[in-house]
């Protein structure tokens, strides 16, 4: 079967929840999914009753390099048999009807499976086929259910995208990540004192060149110059390219 | 052209950002995308030289019914031309290189995004094509750089995978569900006076049929029993259910 071998190396395979798809439809979806997980961290697929039988061909094709986490997909007959050696069971479900159990958010959950697994406990979340989602008798063999915050208006969520929106927030549970970073490359934040330097620079040219020859009005010029210069982390870098441009462009005539 | 009349009624159009595909490539991509969109609660859809042009009938059957998102989709020839009216741009990026801009991880991203639509500024993302991503000019268009934390071991996301965690986390920054809860339909959480009724009620049947008789073993046997069914968040339903199966138990002899 073309493009069943190799694939990218996806990481380790640590202890982390079984992604359990209950009759999926789909090849393409199962493909997707697992392509999902690997952006996420999860590594274990089950399959239940897949619709058109397992392998197949298309699943590799829209897996792109989650290989790995296909080839070691299993298959079962049952839910009961898919769960059976895991200590807890979650259900994704959208609009659960008269079922008594937790309810988890997405974020919820991965809480929830951090802890588990944490307690080395093997835990597994199943997620509904295609069109109708997960059926009473599945959610009974779950523990807990998983209802995602999502627009109650357009409630309809792709397989692969229900998915990857618990494999994201799996991740992210472990993630310490700061919420707002400043990418520098080689380069690194400017100091003030740094930033002071160019000031000078750039006031130094504005008087020679007349700019600020309004003398009650100069102190009040030079704080704006300041204050947007000092709103952003300026970088060292950038500094010195602001440098050049001021002293460029004050050594010579404009030529339009 | 089939299937672009009607669409599922996705609830109200707000004030909310502009989705930005620059340069796509897949109509299939180009409609899960506005079905990720649909799913989170963004609704405005630009697209910046779409490789097979626009309107593509692939994008309505993969909308899976968010084609008013569709529908209202505008082209632009450039990244400048699809942001010129918006007052902030982002732009999704998974691996930054010479670039020095603020980075923000997708959850601080939707926080961002939530605040800046909460002052009425307009906002927009850019998210790449689907092989090569956000060149370095389109990146240089924005002001704030978004990086999901994901797998570093496998970071190729779907395009409509990267869309739907961003619209995942722009709906749960305005979503006050709690993390846990309880699924009760029409019934409601015990209180603790009518679990004491159900306990006296068991207890009461198992010192009728002998299962208590040995006396000094007696109070801890009723507290583990106490224990189990302190656990979790009982319903009154439930306890009714519990107290007739102790009662029917306990009246006939099994038969087998």
């Amino acid at each position: 079967m073309t493009g069943r071998h190799g694939g990218a190396d996806i990481g380790p395979i640590g202890d982390s929840p079984v992604i359990v798809l209950v009759r999926p439809q789909l090849a393409d979806n199962i493909g997707a999914v697992a392509r999902a997980m690997a952006n996420g961290g999860l590594f274990h697929l089950r399959l239940v009753a897949p619709r058109d039988g397992w392998p197949q061909e298309h699943a590799w094709r829209t897996a792109s390099g989650a290989d790995r986490i296909l080839e070691a997909a299993t298959v079962h007959a049952t839910v009961a048999e898919a769960t059976a050696d895991l200590h807890r069971v979650l259900a994704t479900c959208p609009r659960p009807r008269h079922v008594i159990k937790p309810v988890l958010t997405a974020r919820g959950a991965a809480a929830e499976l951090r802890a588990i697994c944490a307690r080395s406990l093997r835990c597994g979340v199943l997620f509904g086929p295609e069109r109708a989602g997960l059926d009473n008798d599945d959610m009974a063999q779950a523990d807990t259910l998983v209802r995602y915050p999502l627009n109650p208006a357009f409630m309809s969520l792709n397989l692969s995208q229900a998915v990857m929106v618990l494999a994201y927030e799996w991740w992210t549970a472990a993630d310490d990540t700061p919420p707002r970073t400043l990418m520098t490359n080689e380069t690194r934040v400017a100091q003030k004192h740094e930033l002071d330097r160019f000031l000078e620079h750039l006031v130094g040219r504005l008087d020679a060149c007349g700019f600020l020859d309004n003398l009650p009005k100069r102190p009040g010029m030079v704080r704006n110059i300041r204050h947007f210069f000092e709103r952003g982390e300026v970088t060292e870098q950038e500094l010195r390219s602001l440098f050049g441009v001021v002293t460029e462009l004050s050594r010579r005539p404009a030529r339009d």
